[in-house]
Parts: structure tokens; C-alpha cells; sequence
């Protein structure tokens, strides 16, 4: 028996031209099958195709190990981040007493890690460090320092049992540290790119330390990916539908994507998808820009640009139907809000819901694309479904743009630019162009 | 004796052609002179010219009332919200003793409002309730029910004692409550639109409870708006520059803008810049959108899209040069990790200025257009003199662009539709439009 996952309906532009949309169910089938392949073959960047099957025994077996924690601090940066912020922001938002505090440090900004000083508790904590490479700077500074308070605090023996890595399964220097020390740890498959792994230990083990159903966020994904096989032609199937459309919408020059959900729940999943969408389309001079906004919130900032702004974007609003908890609006406490009694009664939810299609509605009628996406409820089940439609309408969007859309070629230079400014060997000549080049800056530079 | 406020410089497209910038500075001074003469007219929407000079008695009699409270619930949303967010984020972030819990509840999500009612002890919290016209729904029905726990709790007089309400000086339902029930009150000053408010009471009141200087954030202001007025020409008036290259970089298709700090104490500032930019400049088809970015976290998931996707963008990083803490890198704990010894010794602080300066060299390197935004350090002064920085900027690119940047008639399609489907009195046939248009869209949807 499978629950629903949600409902896709698009409105506006384009949807008027049904045999442009079928003309793509070849195209599609053709990126499918080499999704298929690519997963068989366990290529490259293809491997998020198989998290669903993932045995999740050796994850359950290290985070039970560690269930009495009182403070979980996660080190990564992009994906080995985002995916996990998503998750708790989703399921994991109460303050439950059997859930531990879950610290996810990624910036490297010293304000925020002075804080982290000043109230990280190391004989209550455990260390969780993600980098696949184990080449990450930011990350591996975080590393060195946070672990140097568990070690000042603890001794490295005791810090090592309280420290779990999570890296590539066989080489890297973080899997070297693991092999000279000793100390737990999980893999990140080797065919599964960062932005790609919330549902590996990436993203599932921090979600197991925080009580979050890792079966169920599988089940969901699962389902997905079921019902995506099923279908083989753009009307009937959502993810090329949606990924269809965002590739033609891109073509006609509405260069944003806008992902807008109407639960604060979900917040975090517009940030997760924005580096899911931008990374891996954004080459070649091609790929629209993640736009994350939050209903009702951006009704009051961003919906005057969306309504009477350029019509260059495409839109995703999420609404859910079922909240577990909802209130009834009381009525108004003096006679001065009468005029509010309008409200009485309504429920926050059924609220929110409204809002949701009144900015649908709005937007539709001054023809601007959109895409109604609805969830019957927000769970586990529900977002591993939601999860795996996204990786695959940008894997599927990116093999109609004709791109690569598992590599990140233009993360290179910037890091390259980084170690010549941090003295890291072999880079001293790409220092002194950068040091050119804020010279020029500052030169010009007017004062306030 | 005046000090540094910050430094920007431009780097990539358009500098080279130094006429077609100064064919602008007659242009700003007629702009200049407009946003004078609104200022001294006191006409709707230019209001914020003249709050650098606010007496800020009434509000700090206010505030030292309520030195006491443990817990501030304000609620409000856009600018009665992303104000007092993004001065907490950038001034706050400590958990000080002596500094109150500062709820903003600005969604109707009710999960979250869930969470509130479970936690919150009205006996030693204060109420703040902020909107100009005192209609706007959301604010009201957050209204209605937080005030009935408050109510509940301590009966409706001690409920009223514990109440500040910020709304229009002499009108509204707002207005009305105040003179009702004789709870405190501060004005919203008529002439000031919600975007542009944060030197009001609106923002400036939620500072002075959490303990920030309001009185530094308006010298900041008054600063800034004293260099903006001594410079005539494009190419001496920071303002003016980022303006003119904002309009012409629009004008050149380039219909992004992306604010970037490297400040996690600024993350918020994006945010509110966001509000202010998109809600200010989307009208008539025109508009940039805004896009806020985080350095360095950005790096691992936008900046693939910034360096190699369409040049559409225009780019304005932030970085601060000193931080009050910093911390040096510590050696690597295993003889695996000796590959790391590079980062040893540097601190993260000027690793975070490296990657900011890594990430603009990148951009200019690939022709991309940006600012450069220097800031000494982050502080009340400096943000001060930030926000009337944005705030003018963005003023004057309105006025450039031939439009009115202090309306938003696009927001009201929005609100009529909510207030059909709430069942408010002479809105019922716009709910039937847009059930009907659900009811197509529900058709249609593919379910998965």
C-alpha cells in the first residue's frame, strides 16, 4: 500500500502547447535510461539514484552507540551541511528531551565559533566531520580547532571515541586519519556527488542521532522513484513535467527559479534544493538561478517584484493541507477590532493554505508560470519523496540542457585562489594576482 | 571627528567607459534633490531621509520600562519583522544574561505557533505588536492569539499592562486599540513605508530592549547621510556609483542582484536588503531580483552558478576586516592530517577575508560585474551608516529607473484574494475566481 506522496499541477505560460511538452517524452526517456545506467554502472555522480535500496544497518548500529549524547556538532559545508539543516529543520524542530542539540558549524566566521567556545560542553558532545575529500578548507579548519577543544578538554584518546568521520570509504586523508587513529566512522559512497547525499550517511546519520525516521525518509524516496518509473510520457509523469517545463521556461529567458513554500517547515528545503539546482545546472553559460522565498513571509517582500516585476521566473509554490497542530483565530479583544472578526474562528492553517492560493492566483492571472505542489502533511515519508524528485528533475533538466549535471568545474578556481592566500604550497603565483587585483580595488576604492 | 564607515570599490563591466558613468551625475543630483525635497515636505514615502535625526526620548523611556522582561514576542512581518531580525543577527547574537529572548513571530504557520504557545510564559514576557495601518491579516490574527494566551494567563488588564502596539500616530485599528484600552504606544511615522523603517520605532525599539545602541545605529546613519550629501559626482559618491552601475547593469540585462556578505552577522542584512530592493524596484516590468548569498557557505553551493553560468548577475560583496574574537588554526592532531599543516597558524578571520577576496578575484577574473564593500569592523555605527547607505541607494536607483520606489500596488492583488477566501465582507467574488482557477489546476494535477 503506498500513501500519497503529493499532487503536481502547473499553471500559466507554455501549458497551452501540449504537443511542445510531448515532443520531450522521447528526450526524456533517452536522460532516464542513462539515469538507469549510470546507476547500474555505478558511475560518477550517479549513485543518488540507489540511496533508496541503501542497508541501513551500520549507521542504526554507530548512532546507537552514541543516542545519549547531550550536543551533536556537525562539521561540513554545502552539501555535507544543507541536506542536514533541511532535515531538522523539517521533522526535528520541537525541543523533544530525548532529542540532542544538533550544531551544524559550517562557516568559518570567528564570531560564531567564539560562541561555540565559549558553550560546547566536550564531555556531553559528540564530533561528526563530513568531507569526502578530506580536502575541504573550511571544513578541515573547523575540524583542527574543534577538535582541539574536545582534545584539551578530554585527551585524544577520549576525544577520538567521541569524534565520527564520515568520508570516502577508501582513500582521502580523512579516511587515513580514521585508519591511524581508529576513531568511527561512515561512508560517503563514492558515486554520489555532495549536493546529491542527504540521503546517504550525509545527511541520515545526523538525522538518526535526532530521532528522524531514516526508514521512512528511504520509503518516501523509494515511492518516488517507483512512481517516476512508472510513467513514460511528460502528461503523466511529475518530475518530467516539471523538469520539461523549467527547461523550456530557461529557453523562452526566464532565467530564476523561484521554490516558495507555505511552511516554515520547509524553509530550509528551498535553501537545500538552491545549491541542488545551482551547482549542478549553472555552467557553459547556462542555468537559472535558485530563487528561495517563504509563504506568507515574502507575500510582504518579494511578491510586488513577482506580480509586477520582469516576467523572467518560474514559479514552485508548496502548500500542505494537514497540520498536526492548529489553532482557531480567537475573536477580537475590544470593540476598536471589529473589523477584524472576519478572521475569527479561521484556522492558522486554513490561513496559510489561502494565502498560498490567493498568491497562486495572482500570479496565474497576470500569466506567469507557476507550479502548484501539495503535500497532504509534512513527515518523513513526504520529504524522502520530495527529496528524490528534486534530485531527479535536476539530474533529468540537466541531461536535456545537454550538460554534466554531476560535476562543479567552477568551484575550482575560487579554491584554488583560496590556498595561494592561505601559503598552502604550489600556489604562490595565483596569490600575487589576487593581491594585483585588490590593489587595483582598493585603489580606486571611495571612502564613507 | 567622523569614522570610517566603510570603503567600495567596483571591479568588472561598464568601468572602463568613465563618461557614460559621469552622464549620470546630473541626473543623481536632480534625484538628490527630489529625495531632498520629499524629506522636507514630509511626503508619503520620504520619511526616512529624516530619521537620522529622530528624538529617541519617548522610545528609550519606553524601553527602560520593560528592562526586565525575559521574553520580547514581537509580531509583525516584512518590514515589521526583517528590520529587528537582521539589527539581532548583526548586534545580538550573544546569549547574554542581561539581554531578553527576542521572539519575532511574523508567519501563520501554525506549527511553529504550536510551539510557542507550549513554551511561552506570558507572566514575564512583553507583547509588541507592529503595523502602520493595523489591517495587515497575518499581524492581526498572530495579534488575536497571542494576546488571548496573554489574556488567559494574567486577565485582560495585566495582559494590556504587558503591550506595546507600534501603528500609525493617528489612525487605524491599531490606533483605535491603544486609545481603547490605554496600552502603551509608539508611532509609526506616517511618511516612513514598512521597508524603510527599521530607524523608526520599528526596528529601533527592539533594539533598545535587546540591549543595542540606538543611538550609535542613528549616528551611523547621520554619518552616512553626511558623506552622501558632500559628493556631487558619480565618481566621489559611493552611493551614487552603486546606483548608476545598479540602473545600468539592468538596463545592460543583467536582472539579478546578488548581495553576498562574508558575515555570518549579516546574513540577515541580505534579507532585509532583499525587501527593501525587490519590494521598492519591481513595478512596471522593471526591477533586479535579489538574491542573497553567504560567504563563504555560498562558495560550495552558488558560486559553480556565479562563475560559470550567465552572466547575469550583478555582485556586491561584503567583508568585515577585523572581528573582535578570532582564533588561530591549530596544527593537525595525526601525521594523516599533515597535508592541512598550511592552515596552521593563520586565523579564521583572515581566512574568511581570503575566500571573500578569493571569490571577487574569481568573478572579476571571468569579466563578472561587482562592489567590493569594506567594512572596518561590524558595529552599531557601521550598520547604521549600511542601512542608510541601502536605503538611499536604493531610493535613488527608483528615481533613476523613472519610478516610484515607495508604493507596492502589487501586494494588493495578494491581500484581496486572502481576504476572499478568509470570508472578509465584500470580497466574495474574488474568492470565486480563485477557487475556480484551483479547481482547473486540481484537475489537471498529476498525482504521485
Amino acid at each position: 500500500m503506498t500513501k500519497e506522496l503529493f499532487s503536481l499541477a502547473a499553471g500559466g505560460a507554455l501549458l497551452n502547447e501540449e504537443s511542445l511538452l510531448e515532443g520531450f517524452s522521447a528526450p526524456c526517456r533517452d536522460a532516464h535510461r542513462q539515469i538507469l545506467e549510470g546507476a547500474r554502472d555505478n558511475a560518477s555522480g550517479f549513485g543518488w539514484y540507489g540511496l533508496p535500496d541503501m542497508d541501513l544497518q551500520e549507521l542504526r548500529r554507530c548512532a546507537e552507540t552514541f543516542a545519549s549524547v547531550g550536543t551533536v556538532v556537525q562539521i561540513g559545508i554545502g552539501g555535507s551541511a544543507l541536506g542536514s539543516l533541511m532535515l531538522e529543520k523539517a521533522l526535528a524542530f520541537d525541543s523533544s528531551s530525548s532529542r540532542p542539540d544538533f550544531l551544524v558549524v559550517d562557516n568559518v566566521d570567528p564570531r560564531d565559533l567564539f560562541q561555540l567556545g565559549q558553550t560546547l560542553d566536550p564531555s556531553s558532545s559528540l564530533l561528526v566531520v563530513i568531507s569526502k575529500s578530506g580536502g575541504t578548507a573550511e571544513t578541515m579548519a573547523n575540524f583542527l580547532w574543534i577538535f582541539s577543544l574536545f582534545e584539551k578538554k578530554l585527551g585524544r584518546e577520549e576525544a577520538l571515541k567521541r569524534t565520527v568521520v564520515l568520508t570516502d570509504p577508501s582513500s582521502g586523508i580523512l579516511r587515513d586519519f580514521v585508519n591511524e587513529t581508529g576513531c568511527a566512522s561512515l561512508p560517503v559512497p563514492s558515486s554520489v556527488g555532495g549536493r546529491f547525499s542527504v540521503l546517504s550517511p550525509v545527511g541520515l546519520f545526523g538525522a538518526a542521532l535526532l530521532g528522524i525516521s531514516a526508514e521512512d525518509l528511504l520509503e518516501g524516496a523509494k515511492a518516488m522513484r517507483f512512481r517516476i518509473e512508472a510513467s513514460s510520457t511528460v502528461a503523466e509523469n511529475p518530475a518530467w513535467l516539471w523538469a520539461v517545463l523549467a527547461h523550456l521556461h530557461e529557453k523562452e529567458g526566464r532565467n530564476i527559479s523561484v521554490l516558495m513554500p507555505y511552511a516554515d517547515g520547509l524553509e530550509d528545503f528551498a535553501e537545500w534544493f538552491a545549491q541542488l539546482w545551482g551547482e549542478s545546472l549553472g555552467k557553459g553559460g547556462l542555468g537559472t538561478t535558485p530563487v528561495r522565498a517563504l509563504g506568507a513571509i515574502d507575500q510582504h517582500s518579494q511578491v510586488q517584484l513577482y506580480a509586477e516585476g520582469p516576467d523572467d521566473k518560474l514559479y514552485t509554490l508548496m502548500a500542505v493541507r494537514e497540520h498536526p497542530q492548529d489553532y482557531a483565530i480567537p475573536a477580537p479583544p475590544g470593540i476598536s477590532l471589529e473589523a477584524l472578526g472576519y478572521l475569527e474562528g479561521h484556522s492558522f492553517g486554513e490561513m496559510l493554505y489561502a494565502e498560498a492560493q490567493a498568491t497562486a492566483s495572482a500570479l496565474v492571472q497576470k500569466g506567469r508560470p507557476l507550479f502548484w505542489l501539495e503535500l497532504p502533511k509534512l513527515d518523513a515519508y513526504r520529504l524522502g519523496g520530495l527529496i528524490f524528485f528534486f534530485e531527479y528533475a535536476t539530474a533529468l533538466t540537466g541531461l536535456l540542457m545537454g550538460i554534466n549535471p554531476f560535476d562543479q568545474p567552477g568551484v575550482e578556481q575560487g579554491k584554488i585562489l583560496t590556498y595561494s592566500l592561505m601559503g598552502r604550497k604550489g600556489y604562490e603565483e595565483h596569490a600575487q594576482a589576487v593581491e594585483q587585483q585588490q590593489k587595483i580595488m582598493q585603489k580606486l576604492a571611495i571612502k564613507a
